[in-house]
């Protein structure tokens, strides 16, 4: 009996908001206020005990417009069998981005692209639902040849072919046990961001690096791009406290011009940050190749907003990233993802997933646990932001264990939310919103 | 009295649809079936005999997505006075594309970027109506410093700063009246793209090219990109008809990877093609200017799905295109346009507006009509795309003389459709739509 045999009954959006911008936590200098949002997107199926289930994330105002983009493009899958899917991931993909017609309001970007990622992340949760595995040991067990086989190569050949696609995973093949054995004993490296928002006073910053540096972290971010004296004075306070072996991030969050960027990082120079993400645009593929080059050897990170595997490869060709933070949700879900990933891997830069957000820790460790064990094979380059909040609306959500991520075990994307926290925060009509 | 006092009290965006793709004219290798479309704004006013009227382009599904961004947008402008954004255009751009939510749904790109040209154009027609000026003369009246003051810089400074702006805009000021003048008098040259859609047979294509060339065309365009003996033949047609001395121009609407569309227009290099437009991704700023660099001296061009200013700046920067197809649709509205020609003005690269679809001529040749008085102050370079259905539709349709568009007359942007076109082909509920 092919489990894969069951069809796809119903496609159920729902616009789910939590009101973070209440306490202001996540704030930072170009989203003073978000409500972290997704989309939610539910497939049922003619199995009354199977679902499928998809996200995008925003925040906030703006999720109604995925929201709608969902009903746009859920023809595609409604009716479909699983399996019509699950033997063409190429063509699956193909096609819920290639309308002839919506393809005009993206292509490949935007509302209509964050979309896309909803129902594609639910149909391969569907598709490791009915395998019995977590994503990440999906993939991890699929062959080269079958990874590949879920890859659009559009508009990447000049970058990447399928045959050397083909080739970086070969490589990794054959020690993939060992890396599984190690990840599912120590877990994976993550970061924590929560000690230098922008609101923060500078007792809070000291004492907040003070317990997450006795917490056992060693990776720490902060947000900068307000005003430069203020971030110097901030970064002394954090290497203070966690000294100049552990790491010390910085996070600009898309505020500076080129020119800015580069003066102002060289103005931090000397507290010695490991990366600077978002300097500027996250469209700028050649203005973070700028940067780049001016301000090595900090690297700079961006990805949690480049639309599609057409500006990472722009990103890696140009050397505008050291640290590649893509999000499957951006992108169009999980095929894209990997593509990204093999990119990533070709031009020798570590993939650390966007995980800042809600749900998207549940998502996107399964995307570096499957780089680790089957594509890159490097975890000490590598670490997984760590935000602390909303975890508990999920079934499946984060474990973490001395600063590490530990693999889920759960079959699925982990994305599947309580009943109760869909009812409560669903946007307008929640009773979260209509207090 | 100062009319700017009016206040906007009403934003109502409607979804228009043409069903073009019933007879597939417009069709091509990407786009088999375009349904025209627009969201179409209406500013309504406290003054009942003044309304302002905006438009986004689109080519069928996905107009709703833009249309419900255009309720999600319109707090911006509901309840303001005309003065508050004529007063500050620049501020008003960055309100309008700042929101700290909304703009995670983009960043300025995709159906956001889209729904926001639609309420900027709206603001800028009902200006331009007060001032009683067709758009390109209100732009054009306008000193160096006011229409910098339009502009927003941001990502923009590390290839055009305002200072050189104004250094372009001041050199060309004391000549303004020359050229418009001869604009008046001769009009600003157009091409044609009628002769060689995909579907036509050889025979069409040969009748049709006869018919334009008597017609006194001398610029042509043809789509290729299905099958590349198919292109050779088709292009040999036209060059037998118009001979050496016109301008054979090709558009593959993105369908080729980098590497093959290096291919495919080194064997198409003997038709001495003029330009080579959308060989590949819009978003493929690299990959254009290898195309470009291997191809050369044939032009690459493109620009009707360039999403915003850092893309195109970077285009410039790359030397990714030698011909800049800006769409003040797609980009988001008047100001960003104009912060796409003055760029376009440093680097020396001809601007030729994205005019194929409805209410595109219309609008987007008061750019070109500007950019000659004002910007580059060249004509011969230049020619904008004519294609010849639904002006009948539009209140000040373009008017053709001998191959060129003749200027506009009437004040406003040439927006404003007939009530009952509107009526009639409002999706999905219009007549049209209801048969």
């Amino acid at each position: 009996m092919s489990t894969q045999n069951i069809t796809i009954t119903d496609v159920i959006p729902r616009d789910i908001r939590f009101p973070t911008s209440r306490d202001l936590s996540g704030s930072d200098a170009m989203n003073p206020d978000p409500d972290y949002s997704m989309v939610y997107v539910t497939l049922k199926t003619d199995d009354p005990n199977l679902c499928g289930y998809g996200m995008t994330f925003t925040i906030g105002r703006g999720n109604e417009l995925c929201t709608a983009a969902v009903h746009s493009l859920k023809h595609f899958v409604l009716g479909k069998k699983l399996s019509d899917f699950t033997t063409d991931m190429r063509g699956f993909w193909r096609m819920i981005t290639g309308d002839g017609q919506l393809r005009w309001v993206g292509p490949e970007k935007g509302v209509i692209h964050l979309a896309t990622a909803s129902i594609v992340n639910a149909v391969w949760d569907l598709y490791a639902r009915v395998e019995g595995k977590p994503l990440w040991k999906l993939l991890a067990d699929m062959s080269p040849d079958q990874l590949v086989s879920c890859i659009d190569f559009r508009y990447m050949t000049d970058f990447l072919t399928p045959d050397e696609a083909r080739e970086i995973l070969t490589k990794k093949s054959a020690t993939r046990q060992e890396r599984e054995a190690r990840l599912l004993k120590t877990g994976y490296p993550a970061y924590v961001t929560s000690v230098g928002w922008l609101g923060y006073s500078d007792d809070k910053v000291r004492e907040l690096s003070k317990e997450a540096l006795a917490q056992g972290w060693t990776w720490f971010k902060m947000k900068v791009g307000a005003n430069v004296q203020d971030d110097i004075r901030r970064a002394k306070i954090i290497r203070e406290v966690i000294g100049w072996d552990n790491k010390l991030m910085m996070d600009a969050n898309q505020v500076w011009d080129v020119p800015q960027a580069i003066d102002w990082m060289r103005q931090l120079a000397s507290l010695k940050p490991w990366w600077i993400e978002e300097p500027t645009s996250p469209d700028d593929v050649l203005g973070h190749a700028a940067i780049a080059k001016a301000i090595a050897p900090i690297k700079v990170a961006t990805g949690e907003q480049c639309q599609n595997r057409i500006i990472f490869k722009q990103f890696l060709q140009a050397k505008g990233l050291q640290i590649l933070q893509a999000d499957g949700c951006r992108l169009g879900g999980v095929n894209e993802a990997l593509a990204v990933i093999l990119m990533a891997a070709k031009a020798g830069i570590p993939v650390c997933p966007h995980t800042g957000g809600v749900g998207l820790s549940e998502f996107q460790r399964h995307f570096s646990f499957f780089d680790y064990i089957a594509v890159s094979g490097d975890i000490d380059s590598h670490a997984l932001e760590y935000v602390s909040h909303l975890h508990e609306h999920f079934l499946d959500p984060v474990v973490m264990q001395k600063g590490h991520y530990m693999p889920s075990q759960k079959p699925g994307c982990s994305i599947e939310m309580y009943p109760k926290s869909v009812t409560e925060y669903e946007f307008p009509n929640g009773p979260q919103w209509k207090k």
